[in-house]
């Protein structure tokens, strides 16, 4: 990252297993009571949530007003109530500037918001291709950084492929080449390298921006991209969010949930949506992600046919309700 | 339903509210002990699970081998086992005969297959069709016994709309006319019959059978058609079972789930799929019905980008690993 100090022994980030085993080590050695984690990534509030089980006075700082950029800012004050109520002190809009150290120990962690103290320290800001092996062998890079392969996972070399995070994936929404560093995504393209490698025909078909991710009992799906995304890339965009339940009104168990759609509203084309909830929300991104795959409009996907019942879902599905009502800002 | 004596008091069915207050009055009264439950649908599970839940003793008679006829045959033994457990007696192969009497109550229901005496009878043996007004007053009926209409739920008097249990959807995987009385699909026909009522040019785009059921914990999905159902159409059908998890391995709070998904062998297209689980299994289903809706193949299906995060689902989705072995099935 670059923090001055930042090589302290109880200074963690997570990359692989050993890096886990190492935090984990740590923990039960010298049973930290206060840590201080640097990011709100998804990996950063999966170590805030782990810390929390194990006792741990835990404090995110975060550069951005609300944990996960990614996101739309509609979902921001809900992580971070929920963040706080599960004992996470976030703290947003804070740039770290140093570590101080006692000894071989991180110390204070300074910012330009001031200075906190912890026993245990934790930076999460990020990943980068780790494409340096492949650009000193001739192999070309695009402008994110990442290798560049065509959809049969092909880099310019004819004899080398490339699958994983090190590799760009093209974005079927933007039409744009990303770096999306997931696992999934990673397994599939790696079974397309590897049936090409062996004098195979096979096609990655590119990535719709499916995601989700879990903070303590919140479940957070997304898809696509988001309406600050859309428009930055030049797209007409409009958006609608939609305040839902996970099920039936009346029905036992049944809990609020928050969906934001965008569209292109010229064409009426679905362009991503982000929805966070608490009872399986989470795994209802998927109608939206197959619908991104098809490039279906708000007016198709308003007319879609999904599974009701009253413990799953409200009569008419939220996905249905947010498309139904931005269906009426498209141009005609 | 026909059953000789079934005009008993302790004898009851389940149309609408009022039906269901009845039933509840009956057994804040009368306190039965013992019910048998004629039909295995969703209604009698319903009301098997809730008759459980005030402690009656409860068996359930079906003329099926296994509950839910419209379901892949692989389930059956999966929900027999959850209702076992909970203390529901399933008795498959029944066909009830009469009903034995003693006084004003329903004593016994006599059955090819022996006696059941209980304090309370339930009886759900599926739906028709309320369409006779409608046939009196000169609308046309589809085969099925429904209101025939068009796109727009217009019949063939150009004054008078249809929606809901009454009339015909088209089922856009099969091309035909099908009933299915879900309130979902009535509440998007009511919205389109009452846009077009009032001059608006609205079109309801059919159905892919989606559908969910809870039978106690078990989950229950459903889209598009079975394999019984579409060799029985003339589609040369091509199935896989899928093993699955809920959840990646590791993670606490995993279930088993099995998927069953149905395609065409000659052109690939998906046709339809079951899944069945307990840890928001039912709530994936909709990946199907929107893949259905777009009449995807399965090289597509196995392709599509979907979100995962351990806590959420397998890395490999048991969809996107069901079309990855049923697409070598497909005549190339």
């Amino acid at each position: 990252m670059g923090i001055p100090g930042e090589e302290a022994e109880n200074i963690f980030t997570l990359k692989d297993l050993a890096d886990g085993i190492r935090l984990r080590r740590f923990i039960d050695r010298h049973r930290p009571e206060r840590a201080v984690i640097i990011g709100a990534g998804y990996i950063s509030l999966e170590v805030a949530e782990a810390l929390r089980e194990r006792g741990v006075e835990t404090t995110v700082l975060y550069r951005g007003e609300y944990p996960y950029s990614g996101l739309e800012p509609e979902l921001g004050p809900i992580i971070a109530d929920e963040l706080k109520a599960r004992g996470v002190a976030f703290r947003g809009r804070v740039t770290p500037q140093a570590f101080t150290t006692r000894g071989a120990q991180g110390a204070q962690v300074v910012t330009d918001q001031g200075s906190f103290p912890a026993d245990l320290f934790f930076v999460g800001v990020g990943v980068q291709p780790n494409s340096e092996i492949a650009r000193e062998a001739g192999i070309v890079l695009g402008e994110t950084g990442g290798i560049q392969v065509n959809d049969r996972m092909l880099t310019n070399d004819p004899l080398i492929f490339s699958a994983g995070d090190c590799c760009e994936k093209f974005h079927r929404v933007t039409g744009k080449p990303v770096l999306v560093p997931l696992g999934d995504i990673a397994n599939k393209e790696g079974r397309v390298a590897g049936e090409n490698a062996v004098g195979g025909q096979s096609r990655f078909h590119g990535i719709v921006g499916a995601a989700c991710v879990k903070v303590f009992d919140l479940e957070i799906g997304m898809a696509g991209i988001t309406e600050s995304q859309a428009k930055r890339l030049g797209f007409p965009a409009i958006s609608q969010v939609v305040e839902a339940s996970s099920r039936v009104g009346i029905y036992p168990g049944v809990q609020q949930s928050l969906l934001k759609i965008v569209a292109d509203s010229s064409s009426g084309r679905i362009l991503g949506g982000n929805w966070i909830g608490r009872d399986g929300e989470a795994r209802k991104i998927n109608t939206l992600a197959v619908a991104l795959y098809n490039e279906m409009t708000l007016e198709e996907i308003s007319r879609l046919d999904l599974a009701y019942a009253p413990p799953f879902s409200p009569v008419w599905d939220p996905l249905l309700i947010a498309a139904n009502l931005l269906k009426r800002k498209v141009k005609k």
